[in-house]
C-alpha cells in the first residue's frame, strides 16, 4: 500500500526562521546565531536527526511485544558530522552529514544477544533510516513564479 | 569547520508517541491510527519532509540577497511515496521514500531564468537534501542495556 506523505514550508518574518507543517502539525526551524539565525528553534539538520531517532523509537514500540521482547524503556542518541564549509560555500565539500552514529539505551531483562538481533531488525525496518542510508531522488516537480 | 549535531529521543507513555530533542528544542512524533498510533503529532517520515522543506527555505533566505535576487516570499511543498508494506513487514519492499518531489513558489519580479538558476543553487547547497540524495552511513556506536 503506497502512501504519499506531504509537507508545506513557508518563510517566517524573523531572520532565517521557517515553518513547516505536515498532517496539520507544525515544526518551526531556525539556525544558531553563528549561522545567521536567531536560535529560536532547532535547525533542519537537527530535525533530520530527531526524525531518525523518532523513527527507530517508534519501530521499537511497534514491534517489541510482537517479537516477544519485554522492553521497559528505550532511548536513542544520534550524532552526525557536517563540514559547514559546504553550506557556507567556502569549499567544495559534502553539504550534508558525513556519517551518522547512534547509541541505543534499553532498559530490559532480555539477553544482549536478543537485543542485538532486535537492533538489526530496527535498522532493517526504519523508513527514515532507509531514506538516509540510500540515495533517494529529490525531483523538481514545478517552479511557480508570481 | 566540522560541527557535530546531536539529538536524543525517548519513548513517551502513550501509544507509539516519542519525543526527540536537539539543541534544547523538542519535537514530538506519533503515527496515525491506521498505523497503530494516536495521531497527536506528525510522524517521523513527515518530520523528514518538513526538515527538507525547511532546509531549502533557509537556503533561500540565507542566499537570495547575496545573489542579488529580490524575493518577496517563498514557500515549498514536498511529497514523497512510501510503500507501507515495508514498515509493516508484509513484503520485502523499500522501507523508506521511493522518491521525493517538490513544488516551489516564488513571489518575485526576477526572471524565470534567474530563479531557475537559483533553484539549482538551492539544490546544490541544502545539507538535508544532500543527506537524503546520497547514501549516508548510519553506524551503531553502542548498545547499552541496563
Amino acid at each position: 500500500m503506497v502512501k504519499t506523505y506531504k509537507s508545506s514550508t513557508k518563510s517566517m518574518s524573523k531572520g532565517l526562521q521557517v515553518e513547516s507543517s505536515s498532517n496539520n502539525f507544525k515544526l518551526m526551524m531556525d539556525e544558531p546565531e553563528s549561522l545567521g539565525g536567531t536560535n529560536e528553534a532547532m535547525s533542519p539538520v537537527e530535525a533530520l536527526l530527531c526524525a531518525l531517532g523518532g523513527c527507530q523509537a517508534i519501530v521499537v514500540k511497534a514491534y517489541a511485544k510482537a517479537q516477544g521482547l519485554d522492553i521497559e524503556d528505550f532511548s536513542v542518541d544520534m550524532e552526525g558530522d557536517i563540514d559547514l564549509d559546504g553550506f557556507l560555500r567556502k569549499r567544495d565539500v559534502l553539504r550534508g552529514f558525513q556519517e551518522i552514529r547512534y547509541t541505543m539505551h534499553f532498559k530490559t531483562k532480555e539477553s544482549r544477544e536478543k537485543i542485538e538481533k532486535f537492533v538489526e531488525f530496527i535498522e532493517d525496518t526504519c523508513p527514515v533510516g532507509d531514506t538516509i542510508n540510500r540515495k533517494v531522488a529529490i525531483l523538481n516537480k514545478k517552479i511557480e513564479i508570481e
